[in-house]
């Protein structure tokens, strides 16, 4: 399988995933009109890969109603990649269809986790991978499937992880079809040395590969993580605007690494993004507007980059 | 010399500076009582370095004004460490007579800071380290002599500063007389790698010698940078709880790396800091009741360490 050539071999991609992500739990959300603002405002500001929202009934996720409508927007938009969730084969017929370039699979890490958040076994969870590599084989399309693995570096419920174990899984997700895996510290409990092993761990079993890594911030070390992953062969790195984003199993917790700080260390580090920092910081606006009972997290936004030194990769 | 017999070569030592930096440009401040409750507090926190304040004048500096209250208060506990700021000759006179085991000089990185935040020249300041090494000996007390290095990873003023002209200034400060020297982030322009080769330089230069990283998390990066110090030598950081604190070159700008944060994450590294750190987060009712406009910062106080991993050194 050699189909992760949307995700570029020779630099570093940021994903925003604040769309999907970062309104999973929210109590009002930007409308349609905002959120294609939103998504639009940031292709301007370099950002080309989203994840646009989840293949969810509609009753029960009001937030991600009109995800058609911004797949159709945001395959308006020059070189725009575009993903969304899907936690079942529905959803990943809808999303076959849809016109997304990636479809996205969540299995956990432990059993605990995966019944408690889609009343499914971990190896249910694979299976949907299957069946998800066979349906986009049906469909002749070239849709990614990407595996996201919940409660890497630690789970709410059962505790610790080993890495073995999430090798394991991200074994068999790359055996049942996925083009590419991404490691997810869904609670935030990942320290810089878990991320470091975690990441030469799955570097050792993609190859040439490129894989994804999830980081929270609920703790405060997210960007610290984030370092560590770049230094240890990550490639492509998910963030939400603003930090949005958290996890039911997490109460209080703050959401995703703050998309902005995220692009800032990246091109502190001497990885370029494309991205125009300031740019995007201030879409914030559209977030503080549309979600105002939201926390929003980030500190570049504050005072922007400097702007005297050479901080640019 | 080898006065630094108080920072142990074993193990990394924190040092709590909020009741100094922490307050230097706030609009209000913990009362005496107040101060001396965070004090108990965080020492019983397992928290055994403090920076209490400046000999500076009480009538332009009235938040220093009870150092001396806070200094014996500091002598009282068991094991404390004290350190004291000292910006003139009689600075260090008074501190070498106060109590404090430790006197605080600082030095700019560049002449455009040094000039605009004390007046005096770069060779000026090394000149305060001579003459307050040669007040040491001649107190025949082994008080000793921090010497901080502001704006060590680029200047607000001056813009980029060469990692050459840092190590330069330091090894000048060791020949002056100073047994420890901070490297500080004053502004929040590091980034890892600038960090990482700092301290490798540092390390070289200071050999079996501890050396200081002093950081603000102005642009986010200020636990990501404590991560990189740490992996490159670094055994002594400073912190403030709450991440107070802030310099008046960089208006909006955070202050330091929140201390509770910066406790976690060392733990979760695998250093040992002997701190309780939700005894250490809880400790921030005091500033919220004494600085109700000041904003706090910091992660791991909201939601706790996780429960249910093993995530201390």
């Amino acid at each position: 399988m050699t189909r992760t050539g949307l995700y570029p071999a020779d630099r570093v991609t940021l994903r925003e995933v604040g769309l999907r992500d970062g309104l999973q739990l929210v109590k009002s959300f930007p409308g349609t009109a905002a959120k294609i603002d939103w998504l639009s405002r940031e292709h301007a500001a370099g950002v080309r890969y989203f994840e646009l929202g989840s293949f969810l009934p509609a009753a029960r996720f009001p937030q991600f109603a009109d995800l058609p409508d911004l797949i159709t927007a945001a395959c308006a938009l020059p070189g725009a990649v575009t993903a969304a969730l899907t936690l079942n084969e529905r959803g990943v017929e809808a999303g076959l269809v849809s016109g997304v370039n990636e479809v996205v699979c969540v299995v956990s890490a432990t059993e605990e986790h995966s019944q408690a958040n889609i009343r499914k076994s971990c190896a249910e969870s694979v299976a949907l991978v299957t069946r998800a590599a066979a349906l986009r084989a049906a469909s002749g399309g070239d849709v990614l499937i990407n595996v996201g693995i919940a409660m890497s570096f630690g789970c709410s419920i059962a505790g610790q992880v080993a890495p073995a174990q999430v090798l394991r899984l991200a074994e068999a997700c790359l055996a049942a079809g996925a083009d590419i895996i991404g490691i997810a510290d869904t609670v935030g409990y990942a320290g810089p040395r878990e991320v470091a092993a975690l990441c030469d761990g799955m570097a050792r079993l993609c190859g040439p590969r490129p894989f994804i890594v999830h980081l929270h911030d609920t703790r405060g070390l997210g960007l610290a993580n984030a370092a560590a992953a770049l230094d240890h062969g990550a490639q492509v790195l998910d963030g939400a605007l603003g930090g949005l984003g958290g996890c039911p199993f997490a109460p209080g917790a703050t959401g995703n690494v703050a998309f902005e700080d995220l692009a800032y260390l990246c091109e502190r580090m001497g990885f370029a993004t494309g991205i125009d920092i300031a740019a995007l910081a201030a879409i914030r606006d559209i977030l503080m507007r549309e979600m105002p009972e939201e926390q929003l997290y980030g500190a570049v936004s504050r005072t922007g980059p400097p702007r005297n030194i050479d901080w640019r990769a």
